[in-house]
């Protein structure tokens, strides 16, 4: 099952949608609580519910077209995660480059990658993310900034995988390369994480590890950059990731986890304004940010109520 | 003028009150809506009204013993700050202390230390503070864990300095000693955070810097550990800490900001369950957390609404 | 099925449960989000589940005690009606009863007896409703007041029937005897209403007018009333009266219509401070309220969040 | 001082505003959590606060144009009132024309005119409340219905007068007139009611018994009736029916009393779909509503949150 989130067309209000092809089916004019998936995901759990046949009986009457909403700007982050954390150092290729940027020798990046612990870090807040679409905005002052393609897992308050969707954590390689301890400031801003399109709902089905990542960057229409990688090459089991980050770690339902990123673009590469970043899991859809300047302090409306 | 947050003790409602020797006058019986520091100090400056006259209004009626809502363990921290942010590396004392630690040569501390950018780092959420009396939790993966006994300020969303409170760190030191990257997990765990016991509010007269922090740790009924320190070694003015924040971050109202520790313990101590840390500074009091170990998963019920 | 709403013996949080036998089942701790029949009944209908195999499901686990709970005064309203309408004059036994209070010749009750449109009035926000086991208030101001006990259906938005409790329809005889223009203050005041103890939900094997209402009141040991009439006594269906009660007026989920009183003690009755009124309907329990006189104003705590 | 509420022009967010002549200044601006004059209230009562420089102070900066929000339909009602009461029968006026309506012979109108207690009934809650310029709607199954204009009081929990506004208590004389029982389905229902345009607060200054109510009625371009009525004529002191209201009746804050009506169109009229009802007290503005036909359900967006 694959869900997304979006503000209705008509009234503006928030919904949450079963995307089947083009068609998205409103769940929230069925049940009018269910506007994220976590409460739903609960209920069907609780209630041993088949998947398939909720889905069947959600995905009747009136639809919308998913490609409108996505090119109408309407989508929303697939869940509203209370918290977005993230993993370091998960694949060879991040080890690697968080060598080069790094000005230490006996470099914590190799150690990390080798040892027992995975490196954990927060990332944002539901104010800080942003929808399927919409700007990353660049640090004021880095000079050295990339997009990490990255799976990310939505989970349950007990560790639980609800469903996989896409992140892009957008970081600062010289803020962090300057010192490992500013690793917060490197990756904590205002518009620094955009997750989507949509949540493709954990299920016996879904193999996530036969998924592959691509992502492409376009500058003035020309594509600047180009990579991907198989979810193979991740380093560390995901139950191993989610493991480590609730040992003594309360989370909230809906808490999102992105896995550490595989693709890193060469060295001499940093975004600009008016770059367009899209990354591709194709079981999931792709997530298409353009990348602009910090301007005005922007936080995203439906956050706390 | 000084504030608490207590839970009422005949319906455990949640009230601000103003702290006027042993007596508390509720600022919630008198406005409703008030039972957080943040939208009163929101109302007077919009009012430009005199904090004294404000003061005297308020200080009537009613009053609660402050001594019996401590002693029975009423308090709630004085802000219910949606984020609580930390700084690292502030005195020369902590620099030392993080070198020992530290299994690295370069040390990634020395050079934080005389950096124009400080170190700062997300530290908890609403949901992570553990109140004024109420224990903090050892993490169970750690054999070494300190108080970090910290002056924090509590600021608005423009960076104003709303009021000074005190915040115990709770910190592992092998985590974090292990290898830097690890910062997030070695602070941010459950009931690893608390602040209080009341809110001095920002005004002309106080100057933090004239202030000296005391902490004490007893075991068994002795006092294992007594250290103080005075505001005027900290590195860094509050305001580079702010601003620094800021950069590029929209934060909430009511977000308190930490500012690096002063007082280590001896490298060779470490927290044990049944310890009682008291962190004392003169002019907003004292606050006393007992130590214990991670049992159930606890989340404070007032946090999210 | 049959649930109640009680508050959890152990933090005092609002569960909805699944009572059968003596056992109470808590919904809410396998679907937080239902803490009220209304959005499970909304996700129920939206998913064609079937209500017995939803309820094996649900019925697992620890159980509490329902005799227990009632006599720890920990239930709750049946379900948190934002809207509390009622019927006048829908048995006959009512419109004698309301010919002997009234001052007017031509009676306005004879009329609406034998009328095509039914009388329906205002009766109660969820904010003047009292708990099954909580006290009832007398008017100050009447000297003639009695208990209403009506069969009362929760509906939806749609005016579909979601389930039935028992209502009692706190009223002043000589308020409304004086002139029926004075009937919203005979009706509308502070805990002047009660529903309960528990909502049996609609289906198809579920006949209320197959039941019997009985009414006790009890004063200082002695039964000083006992009344009861069949259902079969009610001169309107109830598709009539929730249709009126919708015409080109919106109301909102768990909306509860009371369908009129068709017991009614002698003419020199009425309560006093310390009667005991118990209205039983089989198939929902026991409704049982103290009666007392008015006091302090008595706001229900969980009433508007 | 005089406040309206209204939708920002830019992002439709709620906000409070004191008017001064054609300028609007936001308070919510300025204060956060006054998206409503009832905290506002609160807060300035509390701190002995004068209203002359609580509105100089808060007057500054931006302003919009009361013109524009009135003219783009951006006003909602002056006050999130949770619930709307009307009083029956104050003006002479009104006795007449009840007793016209009526098919009985001994009149409960005349009798509650000179009665000690007056009429009250429960006229709306905040979801049938329709803003200033927006459509009252016509009963589908009445065929004569009318505006009733009427001072209408804002009033606390305690019953203090907070301030004043104009209200429209749409009616259906024929169902009030076939049976006085049917009065709640003669004046609930949707879009039964208006408040504004704006609220005038209480001041020792405002003398509203020196206002006068004025009526205008149009219809394809013509005026097809003018009336007015001085507030002098009302019978009954505002204490008194406010006072009447909290008899053993909790309210809460911001609840508004309408005052009964002075000026009733003769027996012919009736309101049709198309018609434009203007309500003008002088010192408060001009209440304009168009009245059309029952259509849809329409809910109040920002009524309940």
């Amino acid at each position: 099952m694959k869900t997304i989130r979006y503000m209705h067309p008509v009234d503006g209000s928030v919904h949450l949608g079963i995307v089947v092809g083009d068609d998205v089916y409103s769940v929230t004019d069925k049940v009018a609580s269910w506007t994220d998936p976590v409460p739903m995901w609960q209920t069907l759990r609780a209630l041993h519910l088949d998947m398939r046949s909720v889905e069947e009986r959600l995905c009747v009457g009136d639809s919308l077209s998913y490609r409108n909403l996505t090119s109408e700007g309407r989508l929303l982050p697939p869940v509203l995660a209370p918290e977005v954390w993230a993993s370091g150092v998960t694949y060879e290729r991040s080890r690697v480059a968080r060598n080069a940027e790094t000005q230490l020798q006996d470099s914590v990046y190799d150690r990390v990658y080798t040892a027992t612990r995975p490196e954990l870090f927060f990332k944002a807040t539901a104010e800080r993310l942003v929808p399927p679409g919409q700007s990353l905005k660049l640090r004021s002052d880095s000079a050295w900034m990339v997009p990490e393609p990255e799976l990310s897992v939505v989970i349950s308050s007990h560790g639980d995988i609800i469903g996989y969707t896409i992140g892009n954590d957008l970081s600062s390689r010289d803020i962090e390369g300057e010192n490992p301890l500013y690793l917060p400031q490197a990756k904590i801003f205002a518009a620094s994480c955009s997750l989507g399109p949509a949540l493709v709902w954990c299920d016996p089905t879904v193999d996530p590890l036969a998924w592959e990542i691509e992502m492409r960057i376009e500058r003035a229409g020309d594509t600047v950059f180009l990579g991907n990688v198989a979810l193979t090459q991740l380093r560390r089991p995901l139950s191993e990731l989610v493991s480590y980050l609730l040992r003594d770690n309360p989370i909230l339902d809906g808490t999102t986890l992105m896995t550490g990123t595989g693709i890193v673009p060469p060295d001499e590469f940093t975004l600009q304004p008016g770059d367009v970043v899209a990354i591709e899991i194709q079981a999931i859809g792709q997530l298409v940010n353009p990348i602009s300047a910090q301007g005005t302090r922007t936080v995203a409306m439906e956050a706390k109520v």
